[in-house]
């Protein structure tokens, strides 16, 4: 293999240039985009046999995944990591079972490639349909959680695509451990292993030379914090899926039903408050806070949270329920912790406003017994994920049926929401003809 | 209004500053979001009364129209425009005529806007869909031709987005005109004219600006040639919709019919040899050659055309037919003339490898009668639009069923082909609830 592959050390890397990590990069570029092409015509079942290989060799890896895992658990001990970073570093028996099971349900999803749908007769006689086809090469660049090597290989498999695969240098020996066995299921169901890329560089520079591969790259997917998506969309030309925060609201209406809303606030908050579909702030209309916001506040309270409330909120709050007051900058933030912002609006319009205002187009959702206004809400509020009477913790590939997820975007171009195989194509036109020609 | 609007002359254009110019296109940019905000949720009835309204007002103000654009042609004149361009320039009557009929076609589309498609039911009850929607701001940069601004407009406002237009400097007078009287169709429909902007700046520094309204413009979409195409690429942030160029191939297989094969072929290269969907490269399978290629020749050069041929296809025509030898840039050729690149071929494969090799991903044909090689030939060839015996000049919005046209993408994210109204639109998840929660 050659320098900057899945063999190369990072030692060996620590030494490379700029031109040799540029080269090291447009030789995986090129790479990928061959094999993209064998990819992009393979059966279902050849894929789905490659998957299943790649499952099998996981499972037969186990010692090598935990040796390796540990090595990069020890250097990050050493590098003093906080425990929390660790702990998404770690491969617990759990994430690698959780692995192998991922494979087996790409494998299990219908293949989206190849289908032809909304077949129209012309006038003149032409059938055209359109084809759905893969997008070619995804360039995949993440944050510590070595597992997303995995998902992510299988997901751009299933949908035709090679992949580029760029993980945090803390993980490097687990993503390597990985990417190796992967390639190995590939090769045991005789599909080209250059279908799967890691970039072996440990230097930053490699980075910006994978977003310098346009041409060779289709589709840049960042997954991680904030910085990590700005600094790709300002260094590449090739079109990128942002996913910046999730800023999602809960807005309890005027026509709530009381145990609706308590459940639905609580769970979209306290169930898994680091993840970018909790609620972070919660909306309440004002005809219905006098009836709901002590209840609701006592059940966030008695969940650990802690609450920002506006001045109308704590007028009615009073001495019940311990709150502070929120400042402008808490209606804006991503908390990803048990604190919520708390807002008394007027009106339905109030509520879509502050949530146009201050959201993130990632996930809101509407408490209400009223038809009309859900359907307000629906049309009106122009978030990747509208929910009626559901938690925003339901704004995820898994949980609206996409059977898994490569990341969601925030951004409307190309796709927007939470994002599946599907959401790795694009369709092209066909057209069956009996020799016709234009007048 | 305020400078750099509709209302402001080029003389008073030519005075602006750089920040002038940029807080002008700063103004247009916020107006055009507003906007797109009420736009966004309008019933269709109403969008379609304000084209039928566009319309009218065109229809009212031909006179108008007549005025302006012989202003531009005569400063065209003055500045030795070449006929062709001066051609495109002209507002005739059957222009106005085309674009008073286009208006009222977009009105009598579909509205693709808020149809739910995809509604599925998840175990615990949810029920799941997608709701289209607009995309927000469009901004459109185009070059002479002044109809674009009213196609453009009407496409636009029938998926719910403002548009930005930026048309030509040479067109200024007639590019003003068409689209005072489209915001007059606008205001008498009682829909808000700040929807269809047009830079009124003629200064090339207000494109630039356009492309730095990154949060404010959506999608980009630049029509016009390949310089202008790269320039929009290469100064913005914001997506862009690309369409390089059109080297489409028409390759007569092994298996053809004759007769297909002429008409295809000719009507591919010469019904209008001047447009992206032309006919580039003749590909001809070897064992077809030598029953196919003299009669193709013949027609072609009857047409007029300049054949540029392949060493084995001049062996085959001798002295039968004028052609001279291709060179490597012939296969590479966008003519938009007169003018056929034409090679042998060994094999389906080697036609399918010279398409991958010289193409532009836009469109392709095949002539056969055999079923597993056409089916191989749509299944196998990427580009945006491929065709079983039928002539590459179908390769169209509204040839294929789109109603009408804004672009062709020859990229594959977010659109891939033609693109109608639909392909300015997203969609976003929409989740019915009665009180899920996640456990």
């Amino acid at each position: 293999m050659t320098v900057g592959r899945t063999s190369t050390g990072p030692a060996a890397a620590a030494h490379l240039g700029a031109s040799e990590i540029a080269a090291a990069l447009r030789a995986i570029g090129v790479e990928a985009k061959a094999a993209s092409r064998s990819l992009a015509i393979l059966p279902s079942a050849r894929k789905d046999r490659a998957l299943r290989a790649m499952a099998a060799a996981i499972e037969a890896g186990r010692a090598d995944l935990r040796r390796e895992n540990e090595r990069d658990l020890e250097a990050g001990r050493a590098a003093g990591l906080e425990p929390a970073l660790l702990d998404r570093l770690r491969l617990s028996e759990r994430v690698v079972d959780q692995m192998i099971a991922g494979l087996h349900q790409v494998a299990a999803l219908a293949d989206p490639v190849g289908a032809i749908s909304e077949l129209q007769v012309r006038p003149n006689g032409l059938r055209v349909g359109k084809m759905r086809i893969p997008l070619g090469v995804i360039g995949i660049i993440y944050e510590s959680r070595p597992n997303v090597t995995a998902d992510a290989a299988a997901l751009c498999l299933k949908a035709g695509n090679a992949v580029i695969l760029r993980g945090g240098s803390e993980a490097i020996h687990s993503n390597r451990a990985i990417a190796t066995l992967l390639r190995a299921g590939l090769v045991d169901a005789a599909v080209d292993p250059a279908a799967i890329q890691l970039v072996g560089v440990v230097d930053r520079r490699a980075v910006l030379e994978l977003l310098r591969l346009e041409g060779l790259v289709d589709l840049v997917i960042p997954r991680g914090g904030e910085s990590l998506i700005r600094f790709v969309v300002e260094n590449t030309r090739i079109p990128v899926i942002q996913h910046y925060k999730g800023v999602c609201h809960t807005y309890v209406d005027r026509d709530a039903e009381a145990a609706k809303a308590v459940a639905i606030t609580v769970n979209g908050k306290a169930q898994r408050p680091s993840v970018c579909n909790a609620t972070e702030t919660l909306l309440v209309h004002r005809e219905a806070a006098p009836r709901l916001l002590p209840e609701l506040a006592l059940a966030l309270h008695e969940r650990g949270v802690e609450l920002r409330v506006c001045a109308e909120s704590a007028a009615l709050l009073g001495g019940s329920v311990p709150h502070r007051e929120a400042t402008e900058d808490d209606y804006r933030a991503e908390f990803l912790d048990l604190i919520l912002a708390v807002r008394v609006v007027a009106s339905l319009d109030a509520a879509i406003e502050h949530i146009q205002r201050y959201g993130s187009d990632h996930t809101e959702t509407i408490v209400t017994e009223s038809y009309t206004r859900a359907m307000r809400f629906l049309r009106e509020v122009g978030s990747s994920t509208v929910l009626v009477n559901a938690s925003t913790r339901f704004a995820d590939g898994y949980e609206l049926g996409l059977g898994a997820e490569i990341g969601i975007s925030t951004t409307k171009l190309h796709a927007y929401g939470p994002m599946g195989a599907r959401e790795l194509t694009a369709e092209k036109f066909v057209v069956f003809g009996d020799g016709q020609i234009r007048d």
